[in-house]
């Protein structure tokens, strides 16, 4: 048994299966992991993981052992951890876990701390706390780390805001840049589960119901696709005028969010932003408006000021508070407004995890051949990785492309062919 | 305290909470129910209903004992009962509820005859099981039963086939005739519960995998609409050349079982038939396809024949059993081959069931004032009653319908304007 | 040559062309033809057919002929007509056809009466035009008609009108009311078939346009269906409130057209009724917005109103008429409001028209069998031909079902078997 | 009058209104024009425009002219031109314009030389086909020019190869990487306008056939998804792995061309690449498959080898050729294989090629100003002009997009708020 901090050890054959339930749709990370174990690319490294505890999360882990690295590994996220995972990488595998669902904010950092303690030269993020609390709190332990790799749109702009002030230490991969990635975690993977923890949550009917997407990027195209796939009526809010056409022409309603609150029956924040819903907004919304988040950060709905205009509050179902108004109408929000998707689901499904987890493991190997000699910087996972990702995933789900034929690859090299 | 038979009575204020959640979503149920109390049309009745124990059947059941009747009720199915609801309704309701989530068929059967004590003038069905069990076993009771009606596609073919043959003992409205019923709970409803089902049983991503949708009536429409809608390929199969055209022209694939069995990931029966899915289909799958049923029965699949096929089962995740073939691949099978909507996820969503229910409370009501005057057979639900719900719930969604001018009128019923 | 009316005999060739053309999408048809041709089953019958003069009609036609009946057909709509398809079946075919497109009313009733000079004992109508005649101004030949068919549903709903008044003067088949017809033509063909007028006539992009259609009958579905599948918002107005919940379940905007009218950029009226679209609605409309009919009427929209309304009115594209009102708004009629799909575009692509017509052919059939053992109402197509129909076409587009086996059917006709 | 050639003086009245129709849908460059005609920025300028000669064309003319450029036009592709814009550019605008549908090869170069005999100063292009030449057979004039616009994907890659090479002698503004242009023209003009091609040639239904598309880049995804929106079965085949993934999760087929070659009933390409049908596909295909192209040259299709392969060839509809190949299937193609949007269409519509349009008259402002301190490549359109574009397009479709708060911007870009 390894060390590691989790909330109960009975879990751990639950866990177990349930680990190897992911890993039969990770057919990538299964082959990288066959040629990890072959090679040993990691030996000797330690590596300190920050990251949704979850089976697929598992499966990446014991890739990165199967490596050869020291793996210790904490959550990204309170209230994502899957309590049975922790248990078995901490038992079955021996990967040091430190993460239990539900734990409070000091419990959190702590947990970070126990994964700093092995000094580590290389971090995984996933919403850049790990780095962050590195170059806050924990600056003793900079010197010894070589780089890192991020997984999501939230800690890429944080990174490179550090990089632009010119206070980040290190370099860092940005996994999510990879198109393997956000093409596909962002869009079907984020568009699935949290419509998954939506309807976990309240066992909601969609159809013909309007539902308000915050937020048109590829996490929020996503959404809204998934959600009107399920008969809702979809209407978007932006700051950027380009989505928003996009949107329009893709058939959705686009509105201001002063005019969105009074037309949702549900509202899905996914922005990257703060207070995308406040208390204007919660001044005009309907009786009965249900309100989520699955953006990365849970600041994305400003709870304390939803908390401070309720005369009561009271928990309804197992991810659902009511918020009574002063005027009598209710208010639910789904999984106090942490990622909906963790938080009442299973988060994003492990055949698109596959490839994202394919490229933080390729991405890792990078950067132990190459960080030496990189800037302090972000840089994006290197094309060849991201092409042969996609390769291999079309192969496993059984599809083929065409192959240029010479003269195809001569014409589209050549510009003096016209009309 | 009232009679009754539950799992656990500290679910009950879970249960009660719970209720409580489906009926803000009921509003048209809401409006019988009120006039109900007022006007207790259903007084002195006894009525014995057979019904998937669910919140939403706790709305309806609280619905017929507001308008006087004395209920008893039991499952209709034995996965398919929540215990929180059954405890509440006992302990906070005294509506006299026999089920019991996962009893076996005793139980099931006992709990049957539990309700039939009453000595029931009405029935309430779904599948028709109560109204079999009558005709067959405890025909001493059918003297003092006046009339019924039955909630599924399944439980109207069977009855018709009674009535056919002469054996129908007293009159029984088709409430899923309704097309208030059918067009949205079989469509809208089975569409999304059941592909909720197949998620919460296994996270599986479904955008780019072939989901096999057995049966194209109005539940396998809704199923396939809602999977194509989260990114699948749907393959449809039929017996009906009707409705094969119209699922090829709607853009979805068409296969032959026998064919069908070979592409798909995850199948889903919805016939209302038997051995759907049988031997020779086992034995061409892939490795990890998944099977679930959505029609009524558990016999859609052939389990029997699955089971003696497989060298080993295994449950590897709450609802999923994996059976691994004498050749070495796997099948899932999902809820033990029931209904999975109900036996994985929460079934219909409250909002439809509102429909689906208030043809059942006013189905009631018209049997008690006129069933004396009625054959003994499967009659359709009054049109006006059909219409005045839709008209209720359209009101309450928000929204309006024009309304014909005297002009308008008069065109359509004459016919000599024309060219 | 034949007798008959055409606008162009230097046009033939191009008809014949098209004919043969549409003829290559009409399989069923095409099986129908070989095995007239052989058997003769409509010899020494005299047939007057009321229809759109299209390729597919000639096909049709062709049919008839080479089962031995005289044929003679002319136009159902005075701006359906085809004139390359009328000049090739007078002078390729020798079928006497009496159509010229754009002509006026006069000359419209003065070719049906052409067609009327054979004494018709069949009568083949699209909209009951033939009909209405045949009980009105010519009575004097009622007596000679044995039977007829009849294409749309505003046909079969004048023709239930005159038999529920009691002066239908012989029985007639509503092929509308074949599932092989209403739910592929009406909803694939209008669908596809409308959309194509509409942006033949305007090239007006719709992705992130509002639609609006009125009526959401199977037609409206289609309409609404594929103006969605082009990315246009769609808001549909009706007057039954049950077809109204079933587009807000399908994620369509629902508004009652006072509401509506001001929010459409493009309109699309597929009602039956008349004067959908009125003053009061073109009083509210947007500057440039569009109107345009698909039902089978030009009475849909108010035009006489919106002419009095208007300052000035010109022709800005081919099926384009700007009505400049005295605010300075423009509204564009399309096609003079008659059908768009027979006016600016082809009518129903021939693959479904291939069902439709297959109705004819046999619905004809089998009146000649039976006409005379018939009462003088309306009659279903019978449900074998309907299926028959439905296998030869699924055959044809290469599609199979499953075929039940003794088992099964034993278990669909039973009701003892349950839980 | 002005100079320029075109096929006939009597459209000009028609093309005028036409070109008044697609103005009223330009609002975007409506308003640029308004300030052109002001400000005057591109007085004295002599403009070489080799483009499509439609009527979004004209109205793009007309504002170049307006800022003060003298503006000589001729056709990007022989097919493409409509016959009444190119008379009423000259009569009625005095635009000296050279283009006739249907021009030879010969007459093609010919009137690229007569609008280069303006010696321009810039050029506006789409396909490249004016740069290739000035860098090949008119160097003589290359001195003289000072930059240039581009419009297509097609056009910019030849330019990169240019570029790359060193050859490339003058800068160029890439107007189709603005987000404003690729984003919409590519997807949803290109989408619409091409089933409008295919339709319009054809009349054929959708609903239910299998559409390949070639290509799922922007263009691909816009054909892919309007098809697939009329109900046709999708299948994309694909160089690239990446974008064979997301068609697979969108739901879409995904082929090699030797497989979907014997599925297709309709192929559409739209790669920028040769050859994607060729010989070994022409003898795979189906009796009656249908094959058209929408990429920029008619090289996609080999139609030599289609020629050689037949053993007959006729004319069956305006648009459609019909190949009869050696075993007695037939093959038709439409447009010659030329952009079908344009040849048997309309091109994209207006409202579309406003933002489009926009990029490129606002790019030539920029270039006005800036290309004197440009390097020899080719360059985006800088960001401002492409959001400016973006805000005044989606003011003038009635929507409204958020604003960031002083508390949001600064979040955005701190990265020390974590969990």
């Amino acid at each position: 048994m390894s060390k590691g901090d989790f909330a109960d050890r009975s879990l751990a054959p639950k866990g177990k299966l349930r680990i190897e339930w992911a890993d039969r749709q990770m057919p990538v990370l299964a082959a990288v992991r066959a040629r990890f174990e072959k090679e040993k690319p990691l030996k000797g490294i330690r590596l300190a993981a920050c990251l949704h505890v979850t089976t697929e999360t598992a499966v990446l882990a014991k890739t990165l052992a199967a490596g050869g690295a020291e793996v210790a590994l904490c959550a990204s996220n309170p209230l994502s951890t899957q309590d049975d995972v922790t248990a078995s990488l901490c038992i079955d595998d021996g990967i040091a876990t430190y993460a239990i669902k539900g734990e409070d904010n000091a419990t959190y950092y702590r947990h970070m701390d126990e994964i700093l303690a092995i000094k580590p030269q290389f971090t995984m993020d996933d919403g850049a706390d790990l780095v962050s609390r590195l170059h806050t709190d924990r600056k003793d332990l900079l010197a010894g780390v070589v780089g890192g790799t991020e997984e999501t749109t939230t800690g890429v702009i944080r990174l490179k805001s550090m990089a632009a002030e010119g206070v980040l230490k290190y370099p860092i991969i940005a996994v999510n840049n990879a198109m393997t990635k956000h093409l596909f975690d962002n869009r079907y993977g984020t568009g699935q589960s949290t419509i998954d923890g939506v309807i976990r949550a309240t066992n909601f009917l969609l159809a013909g119901r309007t539902v308000v997407v915050s937020g048109y990027g590829w996490c929020g195209k996503g959404v809204a696709s998934r959600a009107r796939g399920l008969g809702a009526h979809v209407v978007v809010t932006e700051i950027d005028p380009i989505r928003a056409i996009e949107a329009v022409m893709d058939g959705l309603g686009v509105l201001p969010m002063s005019e969105a609150c009074r037309a949702g029956d549900v509202f899905i924040t996914v922005t990257g932003n703060k207070h995308v819903l406040r208390a204007e907004h919660f001044a005009a919304m309907k009786d009965g408006a249900i309100l989520s988040n699955s953006g990365h950060f849970n600041v994305e709905i400003d709870i304390p000021e939803l908390e401070g205009m309720a005369k009561g509050k009271r928990r309804v179902r197992e991810f659902v508070d009511e918020y009574t108004m002063k005027d009598g109408r209710r208010i639910f929000l789904l999984g106090e407004g942490r990622l909906i998707n963790l938080a009442a689901a299973e988060g994003h499904p492990a055949a698109v995890m596959d490839m994202s987890f394919a490229n933080q493991a390729l991405g890792t190997e990078h950067m132990v051949r190459n960080a030496a000699r990189m800037e302090k910087k972000v840089y994006d996972v290197p094309e060849d990785i991201d092409r042969e990702i996609a390769r291999l995933k079309l192969g496993t789900l059984g599809f083929k492309v065409d192959i240029l034929s010479a003269e195809q690859e001569k014409y589209l090299r050549s510009w003096s062919e016209g009309t």
